[in-house]
């Protein structure tokens, strides 16, 4: 079993995460992690913040000489506009200010709902925790996941099917060139017609002040069977990434392969038949099932949609009402992204990455590198031996 | 917190769950659970069991005297036709008998992978298990749940969206409208119209030996706001109820409020606006979020879709492979559900109402009712007056 | 990871235990559990009561031809003298009867507090939970978990050290003769003398209306180095079991090897040296450590004393106070034991085994037999290789 | 439900804990907490790195113009000296020396297992993280734990009971009295001829090369009846904290009340019998459970004695084998601690505060502290009304 806890505000001095059980013997880098931060922050449509940030992590703890040693791993992001903020957000009761209190919840946000739950006066105390700024902490745990799983041959991959209203169209495309063409995109997206539209979209929303969502897809490549367990419901697999992407800050919907188009079509079209090959194998000619059959995975790729709303924090104006007057007021903001479906995907590998890579190691060992190979390869052994 | 774990083969002696942590006081009777259950068994397009079956639970400890004392609860559901399985699903190895032993796996299912992940030459051990009649034991834990929250006004309620690719209209219908037709209707969908096309294709699914998925929609009414919390990945409202859902068998796929939709629209069309009256307090005037902001119950209508893959076990054939032989050859059944969409929405009311308990009781104390009253009550007084 | 929940009152129908996350493919048979069961019953100085349970396990899931499946298993154990109890612990409000309502809470027991955070006025609701009855599904629970450890070489026994204050003396014995004594003991106890004047004590005891405390000792043979792990506080395998043992009813204190006599000699004459043979490998000469060091267990026997108090269910008056007049009354009872020390015992051997179990299928997988014997046998051979 | 985790090794940069849950408006400031730290540093018979030290925490997330804001908390205590260990601490690969691994495992130490268990060829990898310096990050996270416990009357103090195997007699002292008597004793002690006698014991062992261990009560004064619960096993107040106590480094042993004296007693001796005043309500004259019944307290003080092992870390050399060569050697260090049993004392204070508070804020809410206050005092009110 791994887990995590992350920690830290959008404009705090820093995001902290404690990563627990990685085994030992891990090759890892600043350079592993830093690159994920990096696409995180990338995509056409993001804000100024972006520019500002940069992030690069420190690791402070877990890892000696290039390799995790099975300690709690320490990831820090510092927040390098933190330098401006360092009174607003002291820990000082000397430096409250009640003049810079935030009393105007924002449409869409854990603003008012906040305010409620933690009986705080300012709303800032709410949204600097609930910001999408906490996904970077997340991305980094996420790197680390996805490093322990290509040494085992699993990637965690991801796509824009759409933005605003426009979709991609993937027909034809292997998933090789798929993500060949993404990771060269500055929308994550591989179909260069369909990227040019949305380009557009997010100028005109961006002009207007608005914002746009959209759906990505995260796919985990190379995932053995008997991942999950169908004996439990919270052992179930499909249930954990569930869980985990819509985790996420503006997720709104996820599906596994078919998905929602399941409900249209009668199951002798959908169902995956099974078939075999002396050297294959069991395979299957159709993935439908997006991998999952049963609360396991099936060794076919795990395929997620995902869905996230349009940023809610808009410069064009939304009613919402002051919680101190009562009085109510247009909500606008002074700095956004317009559309950060882009980097969605990014935290959505994350996430995933986290969720595979803990049910590989509940199967396979979480001691130490070898000892996960050494019960990783019997396995593989025993399946071609079946 | 409150926990339960299930377990029981299809064909066993029964099914048991143990519901761990409901407060003392709750007043409990077999009718509360054999509602449910038997509105899970219910649905045109049922196969055979369920007229067997007429499920009825039995309560062996937790509850005296009509309340709940604190204790664990433990619920059994005996399978009623398991006295001609008796010695098939024997616990002695002497009934052993490898002429039943199943071979082949149908797709769609937990059988092949469960028989590599197990190391199972029988695959009956793995369907037993992973079989849909587990979630009748769901029913009776959420049973319990709902009838907790409906001492304190919280409902939980479903109604079916679409069977095979037919989609009821809601449009026009308040909530409490669709619900009471809901509950008059043989396939629990609210568009009478939508009923009969429905009914005829799966009339002939059923003879085309094929079977149907569909959409449920799960609404939970009068939630407080700030149940879950925006301040961890883990603690969010979302998250837990997207494992919940995902977490029974054959759905694919969850959303909350608009969902997917919220790929399409710009955010100025979508975010919720925040309005306030003396009377009412804070109040919205949509709720595309459906009930949701950064992790948190708004106080709206929770509003949840899923999507139910049709039932894999179909009497028109599918290809599949022997285990033993390497063979392929044609999956067929004998007896199954040709539609089971209207009792899938059952058990979504179950898998919603125990995760929305579980955050009500975190929230206001689980230890008596009385207590749990108390703290719920000034805490609605806390928001009045806010 | 394995986890359990039991459920049942001590005079209800029956005690259920779910025991979630064995391997397929554990031989199990109701004689395995029904042995410790019936151990647990034994011991000289009991009540009544023990003569009417004869306790017997039904095994209703996870177990199919003398093997367990991967699924959960359950575990029930019927009340024998339940029929007489029906009305009185009927779940109907119907029977519900002040008159027979219990509203002097005994000393020593969880009465007194069990009614004021569960708001009971029926201390039977209390009583009926909180009393060791529970234990015999702990047993049971502990029988599984020692019958998949023996498969693996790790045995879990125990052994009475005092009761009253007389002392066994173990010196000059062998831990397997300690074991043969003990077992063919009527007290757990491996000195025959001792015996004798604990039987003694007991008799006086059960004269007087009093009731005896005592210590036990349970010990793990065979575990491998590496179970549990410094790394996070609550990996640590001796907090584990330290918590096991401790939610045992009436456990009072918890020590490994050395324990409390830790504090009376300097660290030069406890530390347990290493050697090395190039046949044995690492080697210690001895084992004050008790089996643990660093959170981890070291290959040594893992050695843990508990305390238990007298069972405060007295023939002989104590003072208490009436919930319901506030008037003081002496409480006695008609039936109970005067010694449950060697029960005890057995129930350690249980408790200690289930975390046992768990670390060592941590860390070996838990999916099927294969495979944990795979890795575990792997495991041994890269010991042998340092 | 709040939980914590900690990371960080003993000469890495800094030991960083995340504590999760604690309600929001607490007033903190680093001086709740360096307090403590202060307190875990002290004590005669230290070694010299307690004066490089000198720990001050920061905090550098969930805290906001002194007050919790309900995020995740961040605690760094920065290591002093760590500017001297950074290459050889570091993270890139490109600094591994293997001239500075260490290959000699200390007896008493994690040392050995460790290698094993984690494939590691430089103990120092496993060391620096089995260090009770973690102990320090815990001292932080348990001032939080304590800081939340006295706003509502809820202290949690320490006393040594013995050094080596000098015993502090504290018969006719008052708890309030031995309290401030040990807050005022280099040893932790509340007895001032036992504490001569245990410096010149600390004097002797230093002189000696050797090392002390002893024995420490924490006392949990003023908790309300009815934290933890019988219902469950997993839910009792004394196993959880029997399990944090236990998983403190070098601690061996755990017991509530009278402890292992329950064995020499019967029971009509031993149990605490109960009063009624009109005033005082229910109340007992002997304290002999330690607070603790039936898995919950019981408005008693709760009182918890812990042994700690020697520190096996010793100038005298012990017997131990390289790893490497497999041939024999004498461990010794260079620096250590004689006795840390004052440290521990202090450390100990904070597990148990972490668990009260948890089980504190289970019953309560954990929201924010005037919904705690609220339910805590409404609970107040309902007891003195029975």
């Amino acid at each position: 079993m791994i887990r995590y806890l992350t920690a830290g505000e959008s404009h705090g001095r820093q995001l902290t995460a404690i990563l627990d059980g990685i085994p030992s013997g891990l090759q890892l880098g600043l350079k592993d992690i830093d690159a994920d931060l990096k696409r995180r922050q990338g995509g056409y449509g993001r804000g100024d913040r972006m520019k500002i940030e940069s992030d690069k992590v420190s690791i402070v703890s877990g890892v000696r000489f290039g390799k995790t040693t099975g300690a709690p791993i320490t990831l820090i992001i510092e927040n390098k506009d933190n330098v401006s903020w360092r009174k607003k957000m002291s820990i000082y009761k000397k430096d409250s200010d009640e003049s810079i209190f935030i009393t105007k919840p924002r449409p869409g946000h854990a603003d008012l709902t906040g305010h409620i739950k933690y009986d705080q006066p300012d709303i800032r105390n709410i949204l600097e925790r609930s910001s999408a700024r906490e996904t970077a902490a997340r991305v980094a745990v996420g790197a680390v996941a996805k490093k322990l799983l290509k040494t085992f041959g699993i990637e965690v991959i991801s796509t824009v099917l759409s933005i605003g209203n426009i979709r991609a169209d993937l027909n034809g495309l292997t998933i090789d060139k798929i993500n060949e063409l993404t990771e060269r995109s500055d929308l994550r997206t591989a179909d260069r017609g369909a990227e040019e539209k949305m380009k557009r979209r997010i100028d005109r929303a961006k002009k207007d002040g608005d914002s746009l969502g959209g759906i990505f897809r995260v796919t985990v490549r190379g995932a053995p069977a008997g991942l999950g367990s169908h004996t439990q419901y919270d052992k179930k697999l499909d249930a954990k990434l569930a869980f985990a992407m819509m985790s996420i800050q503006a997720i709104k919907g996820v599906e596994f392969g078919l998905g929602f188009k399941y409900a249209d079509s009668p199951g002798s079209k959908v169902h995956d038949e099974i078939f075999y090959g002396t050297k294959r194998g069991y395979y299957k000619k159709s993935n439908n099932a997006g991998g999952i059959e049963g609360g396991m995975s099936n060794s076919e790729d795990i395929v997620i949609n995902c869905v996230m709303k349009p940023i809610p924090t808009l410069y064009k104006p939304l009613n919402s009402v002051d919680i101190v007057t009562k009085k109510g007021f247009k909500a606008t903001v002074e700095r956004s992204d317009t559309c950060a479906v882009p980097a969605a995907a990014v935290i959505g590998e994350a996430a995933a990455a986290f969720e595979i890579a803990d049910a590989f190691l509940t199967k396979f060992s979480s001691d130490n590198m070898k000892e996960v190979k050494r019960n990783f390869s019997a396995y593989k052994r025993y399946i071609r031996s079946l």
